[in-house]
């Protein structure tokens, strides 16, 4: 049987997206996920994106890296199924309900209400997460934040000189962090602009993260280095971030459908 | 205009094949072509493959590096298209006519009389191509061998210690290849089966190069190192070379239909 899906991205952050509402869409195992994923014999994506029904809101989202294992947030993956949604909308994930509109060339989300006590993030033991008494080599005193998946932020004077593909996986995988932990690297460029560098779980240094962007302007309020409304230059372009203490994110940005096609699934299962 | 093409690939050598014998394609700019190989934003490639028809041949085929440069060769993505083809076919390429019939799961390619004399392949000046006084690093002495394109052969006792990715480019853009080169280092693992890396000109390290394993096992050939059919295993892969002097290369091994879909041409132009 063949299957179709549409192929987006986020600032470079690609996707494919299958849509089980309207299509017959089988039961996916991380195998699939992982050929599907593969750049050069697959579709090739950073994440697979898998739409179905929902009985508490529009419809549902899950969430796959390409290493297979499902995740609870993608920021980047929100935008692109909110353009394509077309219209406001209320989306389940595994990380919460997020609500949506697209905007021109775009969409604006709201990310949910972010949670910094140690056991949401998850820490393996208690700790102030504004101010974290540990350090990996020149990356010290970072914050965690959850965003519907966990984050841990570090500034850096200089983020492009921070060897973030050498520390990302030695901190992603420190027991410090039981549900393992995405690595953002941040550079206070200005009061209401923050550059950033980002290790993803499960995915690698990527051309953005929209979560990271997310965890990190939060991080930077509640440490006052930046404003309320803040721009997240990642190495694929710039989101615009937006919070209050207590309240929810809300992150505005581009999306692009890049391609439409369909796969023979039994060359993938 | 919506744009629909096929995506395929050898050994993981992977093309983009648009069919402008029954779509109709614009006329493709290296802009475009550069997009739409891109793995993030486009399709990705690492070749575009476009079918036209032909006075001459069955049809003809034109092959794009995913640099946007033209090529005369590209024997992976010819398995593919004869694969697609379905039925013997003759195809006119900048590097000659080649004969090619599907066989199961991939295809056989009469790839054509190789050359061997300096001004062919081309050198910038002349010498003896069977043995080359020249060395770069602990690469030396190599072949040269034009099959459609212009190759050079080293031979080394472990073809995984050549730091390819730092010599490569190097041999590509040395003056003594006016044209630049494919580059190929190769083990002699027995009489009948030979290892091989390839740094392909304009795509760099490639899971494997169809033109390389021809070239090499040629270069092999005429210098009695290996039988007059050999197997030739590339990183992604197997393929089969058969070459007789004075006759031209036969080449057999597997392609694959990743997926299809379209695409909107004013988003790549």
């Amino acid at each position: 049987m063949r299957v179709p899906f549409i192929k987006m991205h986020g600032l470079g952050n690609d996707f494919v997206v299958l849509d089980a509402r309207v299509d017959d869409v089988p039961e996916l195992t991380g195998e699939t996920v992982r050929r599907l994923a593969d750049r050069f014999t697959g579709i090739g994506c950073d994440q697979l994106i898998l739409l179905a029904p929902s009985a508490d809101a529009d419809f549902a989202m899950r969430i796959f890296n390409h290493d297979g294992g499902e995740v609870g947030a993608c920021g980047n993956a929100t935008r692109a199924v909110a353009m394509l949604h077309g219209k406001e909308a209320r989306i389940a994930t595994a990380g919460g309900l997020l609500l949506a509109s697209p905007t021109q060339g775009g969409a604006s989300v709201d990310m949910g209400v972010p949670r910094f006590d140690w056991e949401a993030i998850p820490l393996a033991y208690p700790m102030d997460t504004l101010s974290m008494p540990v350090a990996w080599d020149m990356l010290e005193n970072p914050g965690a934040v959850n965003v519907g998946n966990p984050h841990v932020i570090f500034f850096a004077d200089d983020t492009d000189a921070v060897p973030l593909d050498r520390l990302g996986p030695e901190i992603e995988n420190d027991p410090l962090f039981p549900e393992r932990v995405n690595v953002n690297v941040a550079t206070i460029v200005a009061p209401d602009h923050i550059r950033l560098r980002v290790w993803e779980r499960g995915a690698g240094l990527t051309l953005a993260c929209g979560t990271g962007a997310c965890a990190t302007a939060v991080h930077a309020m509640r440490r006052r280095l930046v404003e309320p409304k803040v721009t997240v230059t990642l190495p694929g372009g710039d989101l615009r971030i937006e919070w209050s203490e207590g309240g929810s994110i809300r992150m505005t940005g581009p999306a692009t459908e890049s391609f439409r096609g369909s796969f023979e699934w039994a060359d993938y299962a």
